[in-house]
Formats: structure tokens, sequence, C-alpha cells
């Protein structure tokens, strides 16, 4: 991304001031202590004061009323907010690296597909019958839309995502690559000699507005009506949410967490990595669960946190895991009772 | 998906009666109690006969000797078995939603590949040297299929799936969107430096008949020979299969779960979510093992249900979880006991 | 892979000497105990001596010394050391399979991307802007390399993989199909109305020489600066690297287990299946975690064994697991001091 731009082109962007040479060139950022030249860092926490000195970056910002006590040879701009001015180049150059526009004569686009202005449809990727992309929809190379899916603007799908027959996807919302959203519910009603008859699965996936889906999750399809996650979700890689759940607005689920059929998550929940969640359990709102937890039952109280498997009240399980530790202990305690009890009992 | 049906074209696929309106269009099913226009529904359940009454769907299928009790808005179908009548259209629509037919100009067919009638070979898919595919294969768009493959009639391979070279999948499978099928055993000899040497894994993966493969699940090729899924198993997503393992006939494995190098299981096993199963272990006939079971050794006796980590008896496991939280009364008794002894001994 | 050899030709490879039919054919291999027709065997262990004189294979590899005490009917090969000169075989032999070279037309490949003498780009994989590629590079079909990525000498990436924009990979590194290096790290600051604003992922993934990358394992991009693969690394399938994570060189992690964000695991440390660890965190050099090991805290000292949730000394975890299932005959002893010091008080 050799994207270069003078400290005076960066000053301006963010309203700062140069204090230093303004036509060094930048074209990426680096933490303060792991700086190099062409590099812009920033300088928010003090503890990282000392840095300022020795770095090697072109740039640093600032604070406006920073007061250096040795000499700087990195070129400074002064802001309100260091911080805030770094986060903001980020998000500017971020937007950069994913402005890409236009249909590629490489991709297939069915004749009754639809797609709003400034969209981008990437090389080998499918968009199938009767498919609506919105406006600013970026679609990169390898996506798999399946017919009457529908998505909404600025939406962004990157690279292999597949999305089956019938998706709905909202505005604002970034799949990652590898996830795949409406495959089958996983449903088999087990017959008398053994096997397993497939039950239809023929719902769909309904994401709502502003939702984050990690790459390679997988989001199943329901049997009948949808599979929902509301607007705000966000869900890292390699998660699993089984047909018929539905996920409350802003909830967060990390990374190898699973949630089983007909779960009902509330809104702004926290669900650790590799937590497993049972079927067909309702999940109050703001429940928070901790790594690796097991939930085999509802939580009706929102606001609790819980941990363990099967799960229960987070700080009881911490304390429970130290005393089995103590267990060696309390055998200890019990023979020495048994020892001297003897001895009374002999007397 | 706009394919519209007439109540009477309904009631004739079924063999059933209309009472109401037989003009009426449905063009979804949905639950009864979330009934709208240009839904159907179906009725079986006396606990939902309520909603009979204030269902906006358009057409409910009933049980033929079924009397209503107040008047009923929308247009019954009376059918012998109406739970029977719902799945049987569930399986037709869904059917009708996989008709796809024909080899995509825009797919990739090496010239010494053979396909039998009634293929369908998506855009963007790749088909290698030397491979098979039976009659009626639904090979989807942006799949990998390596050279030397073979697929079974009837399968049907979502979007996005890879099969490694050598693969066999049989009859009638189903394998959903991410799946991996032939990718290296994670083999490895360490060496004196502490690095380590590549193991070639040179056998292949073989899937028999009516195997349902889950979204973004992962099967190993075996170091030699085979890694072998019998007939009738069925994976849900995220599962990892490694190398030279074996499952039986019929057994189901759930979501994230996962089975280690060369462990054997048996017919008819059930493996709830985010199992781990060791290597090179034996798995009897119908074991089943609980959500988050840690297996580290064999079972030899068939119709087990285990759970925990490591696994054992399930009902056991599952007082032992209740015993581990009274450890602070256990406590408690023992310090009750050395404090009345203490008594007694100073006597 | 109907690749012939002769007896004599495979002797010819190996510096073997041919006892039996020297014109006989063998395209694949199989355990001695497995042969058949066409198949190359070999015998290392004394255990297996029985199979020599059943086995099916055309061709079985002895040791140079070895003594039939019995007829064989296979075609022997002498050589010094049996299973070396087998593990030789399997190395040449897929090699063989993995000898693709040259450029598709049905690629893309950006204008201003370079690549190196005899690449393999296969079908439907999209090359970025600036890529660059070494020699001897294969790309399978189907996979996407994203701008400004470098991948080294030698180096094969199977059917489907993602690599988003500005990834780097070394040289001899194997990564398999579906596995996604480079999507955004989970990062979100929570805002006062329970909303979620991103944090904008800017680095990128770095992977160092030897490494090798199971099949739908995740590697997400860092904040700022990189999340580092350091040389000799072996990753499973369906593994989870967080953002700025860092393993160490020949570290080695199996199926399904998790790094959260900006963990630093050292060097040749080995992590079974289904393990997380906590973000956050530094682990020592040699360190070995079990089975579903639950890490929330950092390991100092090297070369430790931890198991268990939250991880602790793996001896007495195992051992702590007996004990767990002792709790009822510790709550009898306690019920029976109990009974037999109210005899003693009441008396």
């Amino acid at each position: 991304m050799k994207m270069e731009f003078s400290a005076a082109q960066v000053a301006a962007m963010l309203g700062g001031k140069v204090e230093g040479d303004p036509e060094i060139k930048v074209w990426n950022v680096a933490r303060i202590e792991e700086g190099a030249p062409g590099m812009l860092s920033f300088l928010a926490n003090p503890k990282y004061i000392q840095y300022l000195y020795t770095t090697e970056s072109s740039v640093v910002l600032v604070n406006e009323n920073f007061v250096p006590t040795a000499p700087v040879k990195a070129t400074m701009i002064r802001v309100p907010d260091a911080y805030e001015a770094f986060a903001q180049l980020l998000a500017v150059y971020q937007e950069y690296t994913n402005n890409k526009v236009g249909i590629s004569s490489l991709a297939f686009i069915s004749d009754d597909a639809e797609y709003g202005e400034n969209c981008y449809v990437g090389e080998f990727a499918f968009i199938g019958n009767r498919v609506k992309l919105g406006k600013n929809v970026k679609i990169y190379p390898q996506v798999y839309v399946g017919d009457d899916a529908v998505i909404g603007d600025n939406t962004v799908v990157y690279p292999g995502v597949k999305l089956y027959a019938m998706t709905h996807i909202g505005q604002n919302c970034i799949v990652h690559s590898g996830a795949v959203l409406g495959a089958d519910g996983f449903g088999f009603a087990p017959q008398a000699d053994g096997t397993y008859k497939k039950i239809p699965q023929i719902g769909n996936v309904f994401v709502g507005d502003n939702v984050e889906i990690g790459a390679n999750t997988t989001i199943d399809r329901s049997t009948m009506d949808s599979t929902k996650i509301h607007n705000g979700v966000k869900l890292d890689n390699l998660i699993q949410i089984a047909h018929n759940v539905e996920l409350g607005e802003n909830t967060a689920i990390a990374a190898q967490s699973g949630v089983a059929g007909s779960t009902h998550l509330g809104k702004n929940c926290i669900v650790a990595g590799q937590v497993g969640i049972s079927g067909h359990l309702h999940i109050a709102d703001r429940t928070t669960f901790g790594a690796q937890t097991g939930v085999m039952g509802g939580v009706n109280e929102p606001g609790k946190m819980l941990m363990g498997s099967p799960a229960y009240d987070y700080k009881t399980y911490l304390k429970d895991t130290v005393r089995q530790r103590n267990i060696p202990k309390l055998e200890q305690r019990i023979a020495e009772l048994e020892k001297k009890l003897e001895i009374l009992l002999s007397k």
C-alpha cells in the first residue's frame, strides 16, 4: 500500500500543526517503540514518552500541549488528542484500502440480479437469480451470493464468502472470508433401522444492520422462518450458529464459540471464546459467559456473569476451581480426624 | 423463491380436501403462530389450536378429523396427517430449489473427466483430471474437485467445497460450503534441532453413501489407505476429522467436535457439540458423548453414555458437578468436627 | 494417480536389490497387512513379519539382512533401512502429485504482480496488485492473494485459501484449503448506547519459512504491525490465531485450538487440540498444554506441561480429576466421623 503522505498533508487532514520537516513522507503506521523510517506513530500514554526521543518513526502525533524534555528527531504533529487523531487516520486508511468499485467482467451476474450505484463485484464472484445488492456494496472475488439473496447498502463481503439462497444481510455489515451463511441446519429424524432421515431446512438467515461476521464462521438457515442475527451483533472467527437461533442486538461472541439450535440470546450479551450453549435455551439480556463455559440451562435474570461447565456464577466458579485443588488437604484433615477419633474411641 | 401454488394445487399434491378458497395462493411456509398472508402453516399439536383462529397464514393443513370450535379465516386443507403432509411439502420445496442442471461454460472441466446425465457444474467450479461424477451430481459454483476424485450419483456439493485429489464420495451425499476433504493429515517427525519434518500424507478420504457433511468441516486424508466415513454418517459444521480416522455407519457428530488421528468410532454413535476425542482410540457402537466431553480413553462396551473431561459415566458426571460445588460445605463440616474433637481432646 | 513403476525402477530409485519379478508393476502403497495387487508395502517392524507371507501386495521393501522363514509370494526389494526407504518413496510420490506448473489463462493476475520461474497459478485464482510470488510457488485454483501480498519460494497454497492484502508468507510453506490469513482482528470499542465501534485493523499477517497451516484455520491481521508466525510453526485445522499474536519458532498447535489477542507463545511449544489461550499472556518456550486446556495466566518457566481449565501442572491435574470423583467417599467418611463424634459427645 505505497500510499505516501507528507507530514504537512497529514497535519492538514487532522487540523494539526507540524513541528519539524513538513515534507517528510510516511506510508504506514507503527507503535512508537517499534518505529522505522516512513512510519507514523503517536504518543498518548505518558508511559511511552521515553520512546519519543529514540523512535525511528518519521512522524509522531503528540498532544498539542506536550512539552518535550530532550531533542526529538522525528517530525511532530500537534493535535488536540493524539490517540483520537491516530484512530481517525487508521479509519481513513482502512477505508482507502477498501475503495474498490466496478463490476468485473470475470464475475458472473444473473440477468435478473440488481445492484445499486458504486458497487464492486470482483473476479469469479457469482451473483444468483433475483439477487438485490444495495448501494456501495463490495462483493470481493470468489464470493457466492445464492438466488434471492438481499444485501443492504455499504455492506462488504470479503473473498470466498458463501451466502446460500434467500440469505438476507442488512446495511453496513462486514462478512469475512470463508463465512458460510444459510447452510442446512443439522436436523435429522432417527429411523427404526438406525439411519437418519433429513428434515428439510427451508428457512433462511436474516442478518440486521451493522453486523460483523468473522472468518470461517457458519450460520445455518432455519428449518422454517429465519435464523436471526440482530443489529449490531459482532461475531468473531470459527463460530457456529445453529438453525433457528436468535442473537439479540449488540451481542458479541468471541472465536470458536457455538450456539445450538433454537436458542435465543438477548441483547448486549458477551460470550467469550470456545463457549458452548445448548439448544432451546433463553438467555437474558446482558449475560456474560467466560471462556470455555458450557451453558446447559437458560438464564432468566439479566446482567449475570457465568462460567464453568455446566455454567454457574462466575466468582463462585473461580473460587471452586481453587477449592477443587484443595481436596488433598481435605483428605488429610479427614484422615487426621479419623486417627484422633480412633484414639479417643479406643480409650 | 416466488413459486406460488393455489390451495387446490397443494391439496392435489397431498391428496387433501380444501375447506375455504381453493384459489388462494401461497408461496412460502411459516409457523402457525407467526403466519402472514401468502404463507402455508400446519396444525398438528393440539397446544397450538388457539392460533388457528387468529393466524394470518393463507392456508393451514389440518388433520382430516379436526373440528374447529370457532370461525377460521384461513383456508384449511384436510389431510390424514397434517405434520407428515407438511414435511412432505418441505421436501418437495427443497428439492425444487436444488434442481439445477447443466454444465456452465464458466466452469473448468478437464478433458479426461467424466460425468453422468443430469449433472450440474456451476460457474468457476474446477474439475480435475480423471474425475468421475455420477448421474444427477450437483457441483455448485467455486467447488474444487481434485484429480482422480470420484463422486457418486445424486450427491450435492455446495459452493466452495474443496475436495483434494483422490477423494471418494458415495451416492446421495450432501457436502456443505467450505468443507475441506483430503487436506494433509497433521503428521510431523520431531528432529534433533527442534524442527519438524513432514511425514508425507498420501492416502485419501473415502466417504460412503447417504452422508451429510456440514459447512467448514475438515476431514484429512490418511497417511496411507483412507480416512473412512461410512454410510449414513451425519457431520455438523466446523468439525475436525483427523487422518486415519474411521466413523462407523450412522454415527452423528454435532458442531465443533473433533476426532484425533487413527481413532475408530463404531456405528450409531452420537457425539454432541465441542467434544474432543483423543487419537488411537476405539469407541464401541452406540456410544453417546455429552457436550464438551474430553475423551481420553477407549470405550469397550456398546451403548454407554459418557460426559466430562476426562469422560466417564454421564449420570455420575452430572452428580459430581453438583458435588464439586458442595466442597465448601464439606470444609465447614470438617472444621466443625475439628473444633468438637479439639474440645473432647482437651478435656 | 495411475503412475506405474516396475520393481526394478523402484529398486534403482532406492539403491536396492530386487528379489523376485523385476517387471512387476506397482502404482500405490498400502500397509503390508492390507495389501493388494499393484501395491507396494514395507516390512520394518518384526511384529508384522507374519503378514509378509500372506500379503497381496506386489512389492515389499525389506531390510537387506532380512531372512524369510517361509515362501514369499511378493517381489522383495532389499534396502539398508526399509522404513527410511518407504518414507523416501512417499515424499517423492507426494512431490510428484504436486508438480503443477504454468499460469492458467482462467486465472486473474494483476498487471503489476510479479512471479518467479516454475510458478503454478490455477484456474479462477486471483492475484492482486503488486503481489510478489517467488520461484516454484504453487497457487491452486480459487485462491485469493490480496494486494501487496508476498509469497516466498517453493510455497504451496491449496485451493480456496484467502490471503488478505499485505499478507506475507515465507519460503517452503504449505497453506491448506480454506485457511484465511489477514481478516480483521476482533476489536471493538463499546459505546455508551450499547453499540460497538470498530477499531481499524491495519496491520498484517507475517508468516516465516517452513510453516504449515491447516485447513480452515484463521489468522487475523494485527491492529498495527504484524501478527507473527515464526519459522517452522505447524498449525493443524480449524485453529484461531487472533490479532497481534506471536507464535515462536517450531511451535506446533493441534486442531480447534485458539490463541486470543496479543498473546505470545515461545519457541517449541506444543499445544494439543481444543485448547484455549486467553489474551495478553506470555507463554515460555517449550511449554506443553494438554487437550482442552484453558490457559488463563502466563507461563514463566520454560518446559512446563499444563492441563485443565484453568490450566495447572499436568500430573496434579490428572490426579485431581480422580480425586474429584472421590468426593462421595469423603462425604461418607465425614458422615461417619460426625456419627461417631455424636456418640462420644452424648456420653
